[in-house]
């Protein structure tokens, strides 16, 4: 279906000499020509390749060095688009895309970026975009009830985790009186060292936030964690205790929910305990697993998290809203302004007035996209029973792998699957026992390596690793829109043929 | 004309039962449906109040306080998207915006979002966006070339000049020798106080990136600047001598090309000379301006900007991409990598065995939108030349509108107006002579922010302000696609016919 297709074999007026947009007619013609793309694209999408199979650096040459000095025409750059963009595309929307974390499109999110892109929303200032501003109040309201947090939240949407926790550690750097926005933290002389503390598996948004902020990665004081990976408190009150008593200052205290490696779930109840009790700022990071929140069944995993100063959910992973929209939940929105807030002159409004939510003073950028449009016609179109329901069905599709993977006597799990996310490795029945021997593990590591490539070049599957215990562990993430049992049962049957394969190559006892 | 169109008056299948997305005919049925919305905004979008005539806080209330559990049409979502969304948008497409900087999206760029929204791209690794990843350096490169920059600069896209002058900090930082990445600020207690030097007339994002940073604000020296805004080399030669004397650490020098209260140009090739005898990483920051050195017969502005560390064009504002879309070169990339780089296991892929470039070791966030598909699409689209007949127009339109001001004897010049933003006031020629007189000036600063206020809520115009040398300053910045010669005249008409009401109305002399 190629509806409101057009041809055009020559620039039109505007481009050769017009000095205004492109006609409204020709931009009419060619959006529609763009939804039928996009449409045949998400119909295709499960028969490519999930991976194009290239190698780095093979598409630069296929581009000009230089921008063309004369117009081309939409029929050629679309052209192009078919030719160089979309097969050369690593495939974010295939059902069979279940490396790092799902982070897949809703046609209903799609369609709230197109709009926006018409719009051109930047909601700095409640002046410079009303409706952005106050709709992204709305959404985040309706995520925080949905995910079952108490009134006293509020936030925003950002792009990424990493800022989300990025400012949620520089609103703790204040919190902690350090009065670094201010004054700067080499300039105090009698300001101690600063500490923040994650698990050993905390996400590396953790570290980079430590990096820009200036507190360094020597501030990040890794917990150890249980043989679960979850974060064991008891250490984390003695590296608290150790650093007071040599005069270091703790700033925050990172719990995850839902681990990148292993999707393990810290004790943060525990943890929070820990917080209250040392006044130090708790951050959440639930980016992946946040999402589960909205299954009250399921709410357990969370407990504790209402008494976090600040949470990360991700709607762009698993909420399945377009790249890029994270969710910065905080109960002490003041401190992220004592961090963000400026106000020169020529952003000062008439507005002010009244109390008015210019949503700049939160965020180390100025400018920002309007990102509560997609939500809003997300969570609508899906209705959070919509959303639970699918949640749901990937969590049930884990499990069902995990339960296969139990069963098989050559295969082993390397850690629980308490979400969608099930860490497995090939390691053959009758090497039982050996595994702890320097050669065999070696081999193991290499065998699995092999495996995951295999897979990955089937281009059905892509599939990505962590090491746990330092194993290295491949890891089958469910949480794409458009995955189904058949694309899991896939993943399976291809993990198991590679290790067929494996068995033959690889140079095991 | 609302091809596509279709009634829905009740959830689908998808929606009641379904497990994944929305079906294919149904997205693009309401594809058709939103491409339809699109072109009619952009066709109507200059009938529109440029401001909605509405207060801080009106919106929320106007929608439901929770999600709804189940599924809502298409039909009704889209309905209040009439409804709610566009009427209390302000308009950044329309005309008639001048205000701060323009910031309109071509057409060319909108489908660029388009087709991104359905790839939905993560190009933070060069795994997970091959394309992502390298169209990047091509259309970065591209924009290089067009703006007259040598070889040796390379870069990336980020979300704004906020996010760009923070990456560029941060390298500088670690280029200085601080060590802040690894070890942190405080922790180095032989670490002298840090300092950045930018202009009086700097943009806030400098001094944010300083407070992000864990600089400070008080590690930014503003140097003065002279009678036209621009800074003054001999005192930025002081400034730092005076702190080397007392054993400060100079980090970076900002150096801007077009400020943001009046568009004054940094003595750039002075500026280097200094950065290069003194070692002191010098960045740009040309957000605004930069498109300009798209002219060559105007790059004088721009004469010793070859020889900075680090660059910043914002192509979401003179450029025309719809935002976000910020570009920062450097001679350094190697800096930004020392800055943000870091690699746990779970982002290791097998392409590692050739040089692989992945993007995210040169930002502080990990994931990212793919922003050079609507670059590629625009700079092609236009061409080099299309872009720059329209810049040229934009700075014609507002050199006759300067012509006009300098010609009324009631109305004054604040700034030189070497791009395409004038400084105005009204100030009857009756005053003239009188304006230092603390009553007069107080005077004239409320009639001017009457005067604004007036224009804006015309609804025809949106103007901003800002202090030049104390006195409340309106700004008309021209740069929006759609500005069009007679909507500069609107404005001129605007402003005059209410400085005619405020004769009346203000407790003037």
């Amino acid at each position: 279906m190629t509806t409101g297709e057009r041809t055009t074999d020559a620039p039109s007026e505007a481009q050769l000499t017009g000095l205004g947009d492109m006609d409204a007619a020709e931009f009419r013609a060619a959006a529609h020509a763009a939804v039928d793309r996009m449409a045949d694209y998400l119909e295709s999408v499960a028969s490519r390749p999930v991976l194009p199979p290239i190698e780095p650096g093979s598409l630069r040459g296929l581009f000009p060095v230089a921008a063309p000095e004369a117009p081309e025409t939409l029929d050629a750059i679309l052209a192009d688009y078919d030719r160089l963009i979309e097969p050369n595309a690593t495939h974010w929307q295939h059902p069979g895309f279940m490396a790092y974390f799902a982070s897949s499109a809703a046609s209903a999110g799609i369609l709230g970026e197109m709009l926006v892109a018409a719009l051109n929303q930047n909601p700095m200032l409640w002046r410079t975009s009303p409706i952005g501003t106050e709709l992204e109040i709305v959404v985040v309201d309706w995520l925080r009830r949905g995910l079952g947090l108490p009134d006293g939240f509020e936030g925003l949407l950002t792009d990424t985790a990493s800022t989300s926790t990025l400012i949620a550690l520089a609103a703790a750097r204040e919190a902690a009186g350090t009065d670094a926005a201010a004054a700067g933290l080499p300039a105090r002389e009698d300001l101690p060292a600063l500490r923040v503390y994650a698990s050993a598996e905390a996400h590396s948004s953790v570290e980079k936030a430590c990096m820009t902020l200036g507190l360094g990665r020597a501030s990040l004081v890794r917990i150890p964690v249980n043989d679960r990976f979850e974060l064991v408190p008891g250490a984390l009150d003695a590296a608290i205790a150790e650093d007071r008593a040599a005069g270091r200052l703790p700033v925050a205290i990172v719990a995850t929910v839902g681990t990148t490696s292993s999707t393990s779930v810290d004790p943060v109840a525990a943890i929070a305990g820990t917080a209250e009790r040392e006044g130090i700022w708790l951050h959440v990071d639930a980016a992946y697993a946040g999402a589960v929140a909205l299954l009250p069944e399921r709410r357990s995993h969370f407990e504790g998290w209402e008494r976090a100063d600040s949470i990360v959910v991700n709607p762009h992973k698993w909420m399945f809203t377009p790249v890029d929209a994270s969710l910065l939940l905080t109960r002490r929105l003041d401190q992220l302004a004592a961090a963000f807030s400026l106000h020169p002159e020529y952003l000062r409004t008439l507005d002010h007035t009244t109390p008015v939510r210019d949503t700049t003073d939160f965020t180390p950028q100025l400018g920002r996209r309007m990102r509560a449009l997609k939500l809003w016609i997300e969570l609508r179109w899906f209705g959070l029973d919509g959303l639970r329901r699918r949640i749901r069905h990937h969590i049930e599709l884990a499990q069902e792998l995990a339960d296969a993977v139990d069963a098989d006597p050559d295969w082993e799990r390397l850690a629980p699957a308490p979400f969608s996310t099930v860490c497995l490795r090939w390691r053959p029945a009758r090497l039982a026992g050996t595994e702890q021997q320097v050669a065999v593990a070696a081999a193991l590591d290499r065998a699995n390596g092999a495996i995951m490539d295999a897979v990955n070049r089937s281009g059905d599957v892509f599939l990505s690793h962590t090491r746990l215990d330092g194993r290295f562990t491949i890891r089958v993430s469910i949480g794409n829109l458009r995955t189904e049992r058949r694309h899991v049962d896939r993943a399976w049957e291809l993990l198991r043929a590679a290790a067929w394969a494996a068995e033959a190559d690889t140079d095991l006892p």
